[in-house]
């Protein structure tokens, strides 16, 4: 009998903030394999009956070939098992899932996938960021600081550039690039950002800057996101350039930051759709 | 003593999709202010003791004003209760929290933000499609259908045409005008699109088209998204035009989809950081 391979999001790291689903299959699955991002606080929900193998490949530290995880992945479904394949975040976004998916589908395994809390979401709860905001940005981008070459770059450029909220996950070491790429597609060396390490988790913290003082911002530990566009205005005042929480406190000062972005406290609009 | 409002993302319609913290908050909140799009199922788990308020107020059939939810939610939580705040997906994006965030903090009333699965998310899981994928799109862009005149109009038109993965959420009906913008923006006719409606809920249709078809695409019911871009070939074969799941079944048929991308099987660049 085959077995079957779950493609689970592990949310931004608070196992609270997994999914109903995702807990249950982390209790009953007889194999985990999971990536280095995912929290310990998650990985120890995971049934002691279950199989655990990181497949993490991070900074050249470990070299785990994707083919690697696929034929595993199978192996282990194949033997009857079901497989959990655990991915920080959500897996359709930057999580590699569309080739673990092929894989999965060429040899004929069943699977599933199931949605997580992304972690660009995480951070902003936590860090009291609406990501879009009527007259200030209306859309949102969910971008990797990683570019090639040629149209890749030219894109990413056009939509740094795009006046949107940004949100560029895994933005490594290198803020000075970071900075130097926002400012060419355009950014106003003013534009707020937020870097938001281990999101969601105890150790979490935050540091405001914006794009100029950007190449001086402090290396916070991974995984860190960061925050580009006028919504960081937003961002609860009460937290400091490296704020941990108090558990679960969500107590804040007034903030004029409506009148700071010159909107009106209630703009007309009512009408329009919620989401 | 003060209450305390929790603006809690009830995720994409499956109550299983709910978080951890967002199913023990519905369980034990004193009131609950949600929007007409969340899921009977959700609201389902609410407690039975809890007030419930609908404040949902689209396509005119009611007007409450964003002024009146806000005063309800501070007047509940100053008599002392613990009020859930529901918005569908994720409470910050497209969901408005940012004024009502602003309207608690100049009140006073402590507040917290419980992430959620947001509805791209949940669509782009149900109908397998992932959001990014190396050399086919490396950036998501989240948007509405809405947009206004000037700045705006062409700030839209950029991020739609830069190549990356669209999810529009709330498409509306008009799928002509949507179509038309798509093209002006750039995209070709033949750029695969998929409808989503209610991801995730036993009542989930999904209908896969094309920019230049999109006109013709049937109205499926409401709450739906709009996926659009090359990723958009990578959706489950074995799901037909309407498509209703059966229950957590992922079995699906071989599928040519990366020869069809003209891409080799495993691409080179395992050195890549994971998300």
């Amino acid at each position: 009998m085959k077995g079957k391979v779950y493609l689970v999001g592990a949310g931004p790291g608070d196992p609270d903030l997994l999914t109903v689903k995702a807990l249950r299959l982390l209790r009953s699955a007889d194999a985990v394999l999971y990536d280095d991002l995912v929290a310990p606080e998650v990985l120890n929900l995971i049934s002691p009956a279950a199989q655990l193998h990181n497949v993490g490949k991070r900074c050249g530290k470990k070299r785990i070939l994707q083919d690697e995880i696929n034929f595993l992945m199978i192996a282990l479904a194949e033997s009857g098992l079901q497989v959990v394949r655990l991915k920080s975040g959500d897996p359709m976004i930057f999580g590699r899932a569309g080739e673990e998916i092929e894989f999965l589908r060429r040899a004929g395994i069943p699977y599933e996938i199931v949605p997580g809390v992304t972690s660009a979401l995480g951070a902003a709860a936590a860090a009291h960021i609406p990501l879009t905001y009527r007259r200030v940005s209306s859309a949102l981008v969910l971008l990797t600081a990683h570019q090639a070459a040629g149209r890749e770059a030219a894109n990413w450029s056009r939509l740094a550039g795009s006046g949107s909220t940004l949100v560029i996950y895994m933005p490594g070491k290198n803020y000075e690039e970071i900075s130097t790429k926002l400012t060419k597609a355009g950014l106003a060396p003013e534009t707020p950002c937020a870097i938001i390490s281990r999101a969601s988790t105890a150790q979490q913290r935050i540091h405001r800057t914006a794009v100029r003082e950007l190449r001086s911002a402090p290396h916070l530990p991974a995984p860190t996101l960061l925050v580009v566009g006028e919504v960081v205005r937003f961002a609860d005042d009460s937290i400091a350039r490296f704020f941990v929480p108090a558990p679960s406190d969500g107590q804040v000062a007034m903030s004029p930051l409506l009148a700071e972005l010159g909107l009106p406290m209630n703009p007309s609009g009512d009408e329009e759709p919620l989401a």
